[in-house]
C-alpha cells in the first residue's frame, strides 16, 4: 500500500507521517518514509540544489525539471522495489507537491506538469493520498515559532503563493479519488484516528 | 547568432569551437561560449550530479530530467540575455544532444523527449548546428590516447550506445534544416574553414 501526504508547509504532515509509522509498526506492519525530494543518494542531491538558499536565480522551469528528477530516480530505485516487496510506503510529499506548488502556485501550465509526471512517476501512483488541509493565518501563527534563518528557498515564499498552493491542492482533491481532505486544524490525535479509520477501510475496501 | 556544435565524445567540437571564438574574435564579433550540461552556477552543480561516476544508479529518466534542468537554466539565466545583447553564442551541445543520447542512444520515446525541450528550451533554438561526424572505429582510436580513470560516466558507456547516438544525430540532421553535417576525419583546419564559410554564407543570406 502507497499512502502520500500533502499539504502546504506547517500542515503538521510530519507528526501524523510520525503517529501512523507507530501506529503501524505496532500492527507488525513493515513501513517506510520516503522523503520528497530526496530519498536514494541522487534525489538528495538533487534535493540540495533546490532548497538551497543561494540558489535564488533558479527560474520555474528548472524548479520543476529537477522535483521530477529527484522522484524519477526515487521511483525506481526505491519506492517500486519496496511496494513489490509487500512493504507499506509513506511518502512525505509526492506528485501532487509539483502540481500544487509549480503548477498552481507558480503558474506552469498544468498539461506540461501532467506531461512532466508521465516521466517521472508514470503509473507508479499513490493509493490514499491525505490532505492536510489549514488556512494560510494558521500558517503564519506557526512560522512565528520559527527564526527566519531556519526557513528553506521554498519556505520563505509570500502568502500570495501559498493561497494559490492550497488552491491547487483542494481542486486536485475535487478531481482525484484517492483523495482524502482532513482538518489540519483539530487536535493531532483525532486526526491520526481520523487517518486510521480510513486507512482500515479502505484495506477492508481492497480485501472484499 | 546562436551555434551549436554536436556530436559523439571525442569528434573534436572543443577544438573546433576554440577555432571559431578565435576567428569571430579576430573580426571584433562579441563571443561567448556554452557548455552543456552547465554554464550558470546552478547548471553546474547539477552537471556535478550527471557527470559523477558514483552515481551509477542513476535510471534514464533521471538522466534526462536533469539534462533538461541544467539547460532549462542556462537559456533564461545567460543565453537569451546574450542573445539580446547581440553577442554571438556557441554552445559545447545543445538539446539535440539529448534527443541523441537519451532518446536514441537510451530509448526514451522521441515524444517525451520533444515534450521536455518545450519546457527547458522553449522557443530558443540554434540558427545553425555542426554536427562533426566521426565513425565508432575514430572514437575508439581517440579513446585509447585517454586513460579510463579520466573519462566521466556517460564517456565509459559502450560502442553499441554509441552508434545509437551517431545514427540519432544523423537521423536528426535529415530532418532539421539548420544541421550541417561535418566530416570529423578531415584535417582540423580544413574543417575549420569549412565552418567558417557557412557561417558567411548563413550571415550574408540573412542580411539580404
Amino acid at each position: 500500500m502507497f499512502i502520500s501526504f500533502e499539504g502546504i508547509d506547517f500542515c503538521g504532515k510530519s507528526t501524523q507521517i510520525k503517529l501512523l509509522k507507530e501506529y503501524l509498526e505496532r500492527k507488525n506492519i513493515v513501513v517506510e518514509i520516503l522523503r520528497e525530494p530526496g530519498g536514494t543518494e541522487i534525489s538528495e542531491q538533487v534535493r540540495t540544489i533546490l532548497l538551497s538558499k543561494k540558489n535564488n536565480l533558479m527560474t520555474l522551469e528548472t524548479e520543476v525539471l529537477l522535483f521530477a528528477a529527484s522522484r524519477a530516480q526515487l521511483v525506481r530505485e526505491k519506492l517500486i522495489p519496496l511496494l513489490q516487496s509487500g512493504s507499506y510506503v509513506i511518502s512525505d510529499r509526492f506528485h501532487d507537491s509539483t502540481t500544487a506548488y509549480q503548477g498552481y502556485g507558480r503558474g506552469i501550465p498544468l498539461n506540461i506538469i501532467d506531461n512532466i509526471h508521465k516521466i517521472s512517476v508514470s503509473d507508479t501512483l499513490p493509493d490514499l493520498t491525505f490532505l492536510i488541509d489549514i488556512s494560510l493565518e494558521e500558517v503564519e501563527n506557526r512560522k512565528l515559532k520559527i527564526s527566519n534563518s531556519e526557513l528553506d528557498r521554498i519556505e520563505i515564499s509570500d502568502r500570495i503563493f501559498f493561497e494559490k498552493v492550497r488552491t491547487g491542492y483542494l481542486e486536485l482533491a475535487k478531481s482525484e479519488k484517492r483523495f482524502v481532505v482532513i482538518n489540519g486544524l483539530e487536535e493531532v490525535n483525532h486526526i491520526h484516528d481520523k487517518i486510521v479509520t480510513i486507512i482500515n477501510q479502505h484495506t477492508l475496501g481492497n480485501v472484499k
